[in-house]
């Protein structure tokens, strides 16, 4: 056994099962070791952001790690941005980088880079395997410390030489630290504070949403209390069946506006809300004035836990307000994000897995979507755009027997659109859908709002994606999928209908106005 | 004039003339002082590795920097990579990275993060201007920062209220900072030390291969004195009327037994060679043993100044070494590198500048290229793959005047394939070709040499680009250019000659053994 076969013999031992790679040359033995250990699934992605959204998609759905194999500070640089994103959803992920030979690395070679320092910002924990004989109880500990509470992305370095030697020391199986239960003072001081309050409400945060937390938060809602969540959440059970939440609004004055009068915020595995980004003249902190805030439990308690004592305390109905199956029409004639949504809507079966990087196309959906069969939805919850299709991969790879959707905006598929290549080689059962609207919209509308003016010409050419506009259909093939145009809201919806009958890849090109 | 004005306008008067950019809302400001000041070119890349390699490949040719425009840590995150390669290559570039409003960072936004961590490892300066009033003197101090000596990437932090609040304080002219002259008594030492040596070589770095290096060099080269570079430099002047230093192998045993026998290795720009990567048992240090070595100019230092003292210590001839032209019979059969690199050098026009990311296709290239006509080579100075379409976006943009060739491994085109819109957009004369292997090539090589073993099932997968092959032809023309697909030598020279014969974007699919 050497280093690389401890590393994947003790991650397999702790459940994490799947690899989602891009190796290069300090990565070899690894490579190399998974030819000895069939259990763990090796999935190639063509870029490393392909990678790193491919693990965290796997986490999200699997709710436990999966690994990633980076080739050194470049390799990871190139997934830093979904790791990010994946740092805003809590997802536990283990980066295992390969690093040059221990020895060599004194020699600057030229893909030296101080790795530690790359990865730190969107890293729980950083720590180079420098042995052969540390790298098993390193990677234990890598697992566990991806698991939080909250979780998030870790960093494990492996140096070549820690890889290729021998050692007969693998890594102990670890028990996965779970998130700390709310004192009973504590859930009694916030009854206490909503009872008192005229306009309460509770704002949920991704680790506050789950089945457990929304049946308490429909108690509650019941009981007149109104619950939002933050705007974007790592993984959100919606349609029928299921109780719904609001979602705080994107624009700070509009979230502020549709706040007006509450008199106290209760925080569930959150923090107080901040408006995406700050403008001339507007909120950044989204706590309407006079506001009273107070927090329930935070990111490392268990929210859903919290809620149900909270629902008992103040003597809610004992059933969430839940919504009932309503299917809308079919959109007809000049096809929009909203027509998109009533065909997503109509056709997507029980179950489905929608991962969403559709930014200004989002919205419609998210409405037209909301009493639909029931589905679970992947936001972005980093603000890194490229996610959609990349998380896809991933949520396919640990849920191999329910449908996925990729809903992405052409500038954001255009991040990481790599990925249609692994979805293609995989078979997975993923349909892709990009709102061809040939610009980055939602910068037209931010060009504004920052005070900035109307576009001139150079700001237009920048904030376009036309001259030439990308053929979607032409892409998708070339990386081996079969893809179709569609222009209309009917042509969409057979499309789409075609595309939930037929198990494996789709690709379609929505055509928006 | 608000601050994103003065950055611009200083950057204007400090002959930063090109912005490469992939903007968000926090760069909204910059965008619109776009409008200001059609002086500044923009180009827009559909991800932010193709705008982080133009504008490396930008400021090799042009000798002075571009800017780039990135959106928070992600964004730059997406272009490390090709920064790593910029930072190798001493390539001046300023990026300007947008954050978050300075009162509004303070409440962790999604896309918050710690940009000075995450640029830290490849910037030779970082600063962040908090407020309007420094916009512009610390745009001048990155521009002199970026210009070294020796250069590389620098950045400026851009929050959005320092881009949005008015100022009246532009940033002054800077002079670039030169590199400094080495002493002539460094210069006296190292001519001694070459008179008594048996078998002395001269290796020089990339600061050392330009036209007044290589003119003394290839004096020196008479003198018989053998010259080599680095493996991997910038740029090379290359071809017919040139010297022809040798170029250091990379295989480290390679390496080693090209240097048999040899007794000094003096450095001129550059330090002791080390293998690429370790291996068990192979060599890291690229020095002979018994080999004895020095010093004649490090990074700092003018290098072309100390060779041509040198070579008048020594009394070298005073004229160069050089090539006569030689062009190879065109190939036929079965589509080759060295058939691709034959069409190549009989098509290419005088002072063609070549791209090369081509990995194992690359060496027969450069053998065949060798006596072509004159023309300048970038090569993959960090090592990480997705380098060869950016910096080809950036040459072109640098050179309009001249032909530009990509040359590229099929999976590093793959890394930072959107780079193929640029090209379409902006019309440039570059002729992207890629060798079409379906594999990571390269990989296989090393999975034996790092004693890994033949590949199974987990690891040929890991290493092939197959299953379903990428079309390229299909990819090329979804980014809207005109593609064609070549499978032998006859099919290849012609279409090469056509591409150089017509101005304007092409791509050629070489499909090889």
């Amino acid at each position: 056994m050497n280093g690389a076969d401890a590393l994947i013999e003790t991650l397999i031992d702790n459940d994490v099962e799947a690899c989602f790679a891009n190796p290069g040359t300090s990565e070899m033995q690894f490579v190399s070791a998974l030819d000895r250990q069939p259990k763990m699934r090796s999935v190639l992605g063509l870029f490393e952001g392909v990678v790193t959204g491919a693990a965290d998609g796997y986490g999200r759905m699997a709710g436990k790690p999966a690994c990633t194999l980076l080739h050194l500070g470049p390799g990871y640089g190139n997934g830093l941005a979904n790791l990010h994103n994946a740092r805003r959803a809590y997802t536990p992920i283990v980066n295992v980088v390969g690093d040059h030979a221990t020895y060599h690395r004194q020699y600057d070679a030229p893909l030296n880079s101080d790795i530690p320092a790359i990865v730190a910002p969107n890293s729980l924990w950083v720590k180079s395997a420098d042995s052969p004989d540390v790298v098993g109880d390193l990677a234990a500990e890598a697992v566990a410390a991806s698991y939080g509470a909250p979780g998030g992305p870790v960093t494990l370095i492996l140096p070549a030489d820690s890889a290729w030697l021998e050692t007969s020391r693998r890594g102990p199986r670890i028990n996965p630290p779970g998130k700390a239960a709310v004192s009973d003072g504590a859930v009694a001081d916030i009854a206490k504070a909503l009872r008192g309050a005229k306009k309460p409400v509770l704002l949920l945060g991704s680790g506050a949403c789950n089945d457990a937390a929304f049946a308490a938060a429909g108690r509650l809602a019941g009981a007149g209390i109104r619950v939002l969540t933050d705007t974007f959440i790592t993984r959100t059970p919606r349609g029928a069946g299921r109780f719904a939440p609001d979602r705080m609004m994107y624009f700070g004055e509009a979230a502020i506006a549709d706040l007006e009068g509450v008199d106290l915020m209760v925080f569930v595995e959150t923090v107080t809300p901040a408006a995406f980004f700050a403008y001339p003249n507007r909120p950044s902190v989204l706590v309407p004035d006079g506001c009273e805030t107070a927090t329930l439990a935070d990111r490392s308690h268990d929210g859903a836990d919290a809620l149900s004592r909270l629902a008992d305390a103040l003597e809610a109905p004992a059933q969430a307000k839940v919504l009932d199956l309503k299917l809308p029409d079919p959109a007809t004639g000049v096809l929009t994000p909203a027509g998109v949504g009533a065909a997503i809507a109509r056709h997507m079966p029980d179950h489905t897995i929608v991962s969403d990087d559709s930014v200004t196309s989002g919205q419609p959906i998210l409405n037209v979507t909301r009493t639909a069969r029931p589905h679970d939805w992947l936001g972005l919850t980093g603000g890194a755009i490229g996610q959609g299709i990349p998380v896809a991969v991933g949520a396919a790879v640990a849920c191999p027997d329910r449908k996925v959707l990729s809903l992405n905006g052409d500038g954001s598929a255009l991040y990481t659109v790599q990925g249609l290549w692994t979805i293609a080689r995989e078979g997975l059962d993923v349909t892709t859908i990009v709102f061809a609207n040939n610009s980055y919209r939602i910068l037209g509308i931010e060009l504004g709002r920052t005070g900035a003016g109307a576009p001139g010409p150079a700001s237009s050419k920048l904030l376009s994606l036309g001259e030439p506009a990308v053929n979607w259909v032409s892409l998708a093939q070339g990386f081996g999928l079969p893809a179709v145009r569609c222009e209309t809201a009917e042509a969409f919806d057979a499309a789409f209908a075609r595309a939930m009958a037929e198990p494996g890849p789709h690709f379609i090109e929505a055509v928006i106005a």
